[in-house]
């Protein structure tokens, strides 16, 4: 089972400790979806009602949790947010729409909201039926229970095979009244017969209107969750929600209805930091991971050629098989910019590990000094930069090392 | 050294006899590229000249003997070819372009040839330049000890980390009269700090115009060639070429000028069962391979949507770990479909392992049997069948297992 794998090495040596937030409480609880003697089930009740975006997988046959939370952002409102690991509702036909429905409602029911203000993301097995009355027995319990300090409670709960809770929390100011963002996310893990997924929920306080929040939302997931990859797998049930509770409007926060308003400069800022502290984190519980790997790419013709590249090389296994093996293998960076099909010329390229230039100008670096490449490949973390000195474009994206247990982990659980 | 490594237990338990072609002869020498004890040059010398196609790396940074070949293939005509593993003479700037150019007046002298009529492919090391005086010292030795049936020298001569050599022959009839087309290949294999790399070079002794053969070429690729993964890397140096020595034409053969031409049927069939066989060998010595995995997607919008969804699958590190750990694990293939991109209907897909049906219109199929389909995972060839219900575009790819060896061989060498 999962949940005794090792602690990643790469975990963070603290949780940070996340205050309540207004307008949001949490529980958790055991509705017996499929473990035993944990958490699997996580409500966030707001009480007051919040505004809410959402980005979700673009896979082709996404989870009923995702069709109904694309369906429902149009409403662009929410009182309640119901998680469960153990099973993800997918590839479960016209009964996962059913359940999902169900829970819909019964959460509704508990929280006094209307269904359609109920989002619902579901994480675990694929193709296993969700039996959603098993939240009938607990969700009464959970909306008493819920405050607005369990946190850590909720990021439990919505754990697969993540070996750490991933929480993040950052303070930016709204015409001069300060506002928090605080999120929590699972990663990549690996039930069987599933597969990586990655939800996210992040909350704010600030009194933001629904489109507003999207746009913001829709940008900066780009340069976090959209810039990290585990091993390429796309899940059925990636969901990452935003919901502002506007509380602190109580406190003198102005409302905001559009994405353009200056006032939200630092709140952006503020945004993008927890996403990508989130999304980061989920690199560094990703399966296996020993290393935590940076790769940035300039001198493209585009910032999308320059991701297109940038993610060739993260994604590539040769590339990641090499930073476990402690190898500054640049031939196999020349290799994964070759093969990502945008423009590059190989004349042009240069390659730094850790700083230390390797290739330049089509060339292996005539300064190149093994020893010194040497000692940056036993980092923990790993650095990667590609110029391709052809035009202004740039990205940065992130990734963890391909190891043996990789491989364990998602190949050896049923022999 | 990958040499020592052991014989992939997929590989062929014989190795087939091909037989002289009429028109080429082969010769293997060590000149001291890389390895110590073995061959690593092979010299194909077509006396009387050939006509020539080749298909080459879509890479954006591909090797200096690319760069050679694709701009001699104009020409239309070979007289040599000259390979060599142990350094693949890929990023080595402008050095390498004259090394190369450097090969072919070598290769011209020691054969009387002209400089644009000898081919030239590299395999190995990435970024080392390639010193080419070496085959100045073997060249002319090569040319005299060629022999038209010392095809499993040629074979060895070229390979870098397989573990068999790859030969693959058919007969077919032009106009009555029988000609033969046979081939060699290398495949998937990592030398510090190189990557997979793959090689093939096919003889006829059909006369057959250089134009009629590259169309000929191109098509039966998609299907063979370019239709197999081992990990979705895709090196700097592949080369395909076809050389047609038309020495059958002394026994009768037709001169056939245009790849339309009627008489080609039973040659074009032989030229897919040979590039199919020899891909097929390919994935067989795979690195860390245990299992030979066939993916046949049907059903989808387009032949094109069918293989990018086949190709999907085969590339997905979680479907080929769960393949390694004889895992049936349908929602993986759901995952890969899903993230494709083409139009999928979740409510409409089915899957198959091994013929027996595991998921049906968007759930697990009522008749699962647990432990069919756990024998048929025990299998050494795989078989998954995917079918969209959606329309009538079809493909079928090849791929291997992803095993703790894959990143043993990949990762480990230098720790």
């Amino acid at each position: 089972m999962a949940h005794d794998a090792p602690l990643s090495p790469l975990a963070p040596s603290t949780t940070p400790e996340i205050e309540p937030l207004d307008g949001v409480r949490f529980a958790a609880g055991a509705a017996g979806i499929r473990y035993a003697g944990r958490t699997d089930v996580m409500l966030a009740v707001m009480d007051e009602g919040a505004t809410v975006a959402g980005v979700f997988t673009k896979s082709k046959c996404p989870s009923a949790p995702v069709d109904w939370c694309r369906a429902r952002l149009k409403g662009g409102k929410a009182k309640a947010l119901l998680v469960n690991s153990g099973n993800a509702n997918a590839f479960t036909g016209k009964t996962g729409a059913e359940q999902v429905k169900f829970s819909a409602k019964l959460a509704a029911a508990a929280t006094g909201a209307r269904e359609n203000q109920i989002f619902l993301a579901s994480t675990g097995v694929i193709g296993e039926p969700l039996d959603a009355s098993k939240f009938e027995g607990v969700l009464d319990d959970l909306v008493k229970q819920a405050r607005a300090d369990a946190w850590q409670d909720a990021a439990r709960a919505i754990m697969t095979t993540d070996t750490f809770p991933k929480l993040a929390t950052r303070k930016a100011t709204i015409g001069g009244v300060e506002v928090t963002i605080s999120g929590m996310a699972k990663g990549a893990g690996m039930i069987a017969p599933d597969m990586a997924t990655m939800l996210s929920f992040v909350f704010t306080d600030a009194p933001i209107a629904a489109e507003a929040l999207q746009a913001m939302l829709s940008k900066s997931v780009q340069r976090s969750f959209n810039a990290i990859t585990v091993d390429s797998d796309t899940s059925t049930s990636d969901t990452l929600l935003l919901f502002a509770t506007g509380a602190a409007k109580k406190r003198g926060a102005p409302k905001i209805e559009k994405a353009t308003d200056k006032r939200l400069l630092e709140f952006k800022q503020a945004l993008d930091a927890v996403l990508l502290d989130l999304a980061h984190q989920v690199v560094k519980d990703g399966e296996g991971a020993r290393k935590f790997v940076e790769v940035t790419v300039t001198g493209a013709d585009s910032a999308k050629a320059a991701k297109k590249i940038a993610l060739s090389i993260a994604n590539s296994p040769l590339v990641k098989t090499a930073v476990a093996g402690e190898d500054a293998n640049w031939g196999r960076i020349v290799m994964a910019v070759g093969k990502a099909g945008e423009r590059a010329d190989r004349d042009k390229l240069a390659i730094w590990f850790g700083g230390a230039r390797v290739a330049f100008k089509g060339l292996r670096d005539p300064d190149y000094n093994e020893q010194e490449v040497s000692d940056i490949m036993k980092r923990q973390e790993i650095v990667i930069n590609v110029d391709l000195g052809l035009g202004e474009g740039a990205a940065t994206v992130w990734t963890c090392d391909l190891t043996k247990e990789y491989v364990a982990i998602n190949g050896d659980y049923r022999s």
